[in-house]
This record gives structure tokens, C-alpha cells and sequence, in this order.
């Protein structure tokens, strides 16, 4: 490993993330995402399986905190304050730093039907993962389902909110703003 | 017209799904459908777009239902009223001699990673009408978004129910007791 390796992954996302940006997503190549940022391609591959991977490549982890929050609750937790605990560790992967790289890629992903389509493929499979860890908690359905889509719904929602322009507000405070809402809005 | 025309599009539909069923979604050609159905494929495209359009061409009435009951809400009524009132109008799209069809429907898009893409984008794109439609009634974010997945989330919840081997309950019964349910979790 070179002496830059450690930051390689970082430089290599934030020079895809301008070429994306400036070009397009589709023309730009992996060889020009590893030239700006000081790269080989085979370094590319060492972080990356490929250039949407760049964009995508934070599931696995969102997914785990997500799930092992549900796993490792309380078992006589009400699935409300499970769905809570959930969002505390999704947002703890969303510190302000980050605020600008996801609403660069959000605005990325917009003008990408495909990466629209991979995005919501993402949430879909989030949503059976934390459906299967409500299930194994004992939920019989529709309250699995309900319980795991209240999670996925609230956290988009509250990240919808927190990568609008000139919002301020940290991600833990909108899941819990807009948990506090749907309690709300529910009690009717 | 010929004699058999009122009736070729359910035929078209009919044949075309027993052919994805035996065939494969992918292998199955319209001038199939069309000969199992006994018309030209001329006459299949007066009625359906493409095959895919087959599996589809039900999503702008239902968008209609959903986002017509909320825009014909009265104007105090309460977000959980307007939801419950947009699912008993896209219930009414579902009546009992339609669960086979939605069944069959369900097996073939499951089998299929391309139509799974395409019914997400088909829920992402209803939830967004229904947000509008909730701002338009002056509900604010994040309440108009969560009203909207609300509904969506509901509906698709009692849509899996509805469509399980040997349920037997009404869509509108499963929506019903889906809000039930979602009520009793989030007053948790």
C-alpha cells in the first residue's frame, strides 16, 4: 500500500462525486474517477466493485445498524420504541460532516432514473431485512410489515428533510421530529 | 370492430398471463399473446403499450382513486380520515373476482427483477401524487410525506395480505384493520 492508501477511498469518492456532477453519471468512466483523484484503476477496484458502488456502497452498514437495533432491543420493547432506537443508529451514520456529500448525491441520483430505480431497490430490501428482524421478535403480520415500513418511511422522509438546501437541523432531530409527527398524525 | 373485440382485452390479459406464468415473462412475445388470444397483434396494441403494459395498465386508475379521494376530502377532515378514505376508494379497484388475477400478477413480478424495479417505481411515483395532493389540502412537510407513505404503505401492506394463498378476507377488511394496526403501534 502507498503512503496515500488510507485516504484513497475518500479522495476516490469525492473526485467521483465532482466527475458525476460536472459530466454526468453515465459518461463519466472509472479511469477518469482514478486519475483525479491521484489513483490507479486497480486501486479504483480495491474500494469500489464499480462506479455506482460509489454511490451505494454505505448499505451494508446502514442495513446492520438498522437490523441490530430491532436485534438487540429489549425483548418486551413496544415496537414504537423499537422503531425509535432504529432510527438513533441509522442517524449516528449521518453526522453533519456528510450533510454535503449525500445532497450531492441525492442531486446525482435525480437525474438518474436507473440510480432512482437502485435507490428505491435499496429501501425495498431494507424494508424486508427489518420486516424478518421484527418477525423473529415475535410480530405476527400486518404488524412486521408495518412496524419495518414506519422505520424505512420515517427515516427517508427525515432524510429527504435534512439534504434540502440551507436545512440546519441534525438528522436525529428530524427522525424525531417526524416520528413525533406520525404518532400524531395517526392518533388522527 | 370485430364481434369479439369488448372482450379482447380481457382475453389479451388472460393469455398473457398464463404465458409469463408457464413461459417466463422475458420469452413470452406478443404475437404470442396475441394468437392465444385469438387476435391480431394489431388489436394488442390498441389495447396494451407493450407486454410489460399487461402487468401495469391498471396504475393510472388507481392513482386517480387515491389522489381524487384526498383532493375530495372535506377540508377539515383530519390526514387519518383522508387516508382511510383514499384506501376505501383504491379498495374499490379490487373486488373479490380479481384477487386470481392479482395473485398470478404477483408470482410473475416476483420472478422478475426488472418488474420488481418497475412496481417500486410504480408505488414511488403514487406516493408522490399523493404528497402533492396532501400539500395541495395545506398540510406542511414532513406531514404531507408521511400522510402519502401512510396511505402508500398501508395499501401495499394489505395488498401482500389480500393476495396470500388462501387469505380470504376483503382488501377493504385488510386495509381496515392494517390502519387499525398501525394506529395501535404508533400510539406505542
Amino acid at each position: 500500500m502507498g503512503r496515500w492508501e488510507p485516504d484513497a477511498q475518500n479522495r476516490l469518492r469525492e473526485a467521483a462525486l465532482s466527475l458525476f456532477a460536472d459530466g454526468g453519471y453515465e459518461r463519466t468512466t472509472v479511469a477518469e474517477i482514478a486519475r483525479a483523484a491521484g489513483v490507479t484503476e486497480r486501486t479504483f477496484f480495491r474500494h469500489f466493485a464499480d462506479k455506482r458502488e460509489v454511490l451505494f456502497d454505505g448499505q451494508a452498514r446502514l442495513q446492520d445498524a438498522f437490523v441490530g437495533a430491532v436485534t438487540g432491543a429489549d425483548h418486551d420493547a413496544a415496537p414504537l420504541a423499537v422503531v425509535a432506537a432504529a432510527l438513533d443508529a441509522a442517524a449516528a451514520h449521518f453526522p453533519p460532516e456528510r450533510r454535503e456529500f449525500s445532497r450531492q448525491r441525492g442531486r446525482i441520483i435525480a437525474a438518474n432514473p436507473g440510480l432512482q430505480e437502485r435507490e428505491l431497490l435499496k429501501l425495498a430490501t431494507l424494508t424486508d431485512a427489518m420486516t424478518e428482524a421484527f418477525r423473529r421478535r415475535g410480530l405476527a403480520e400486518p404488524a412486521a410489515s408495518l412496524s419495518a415500513h414506519t422505520a424505512v418511511v420515517t427515516f427517508h422522509v427525515a432524510f429527504t428533510q435534512w439534504t434540502a438546501p440551507d436545512e440546519q437541523r441534525s438528522f436525529v432531530d428530524l427522525c424525531r421530529s417526524a416520528t413525533q409527527e406520525l404518532r400524531a398524525l395517526t392518533a388522527g
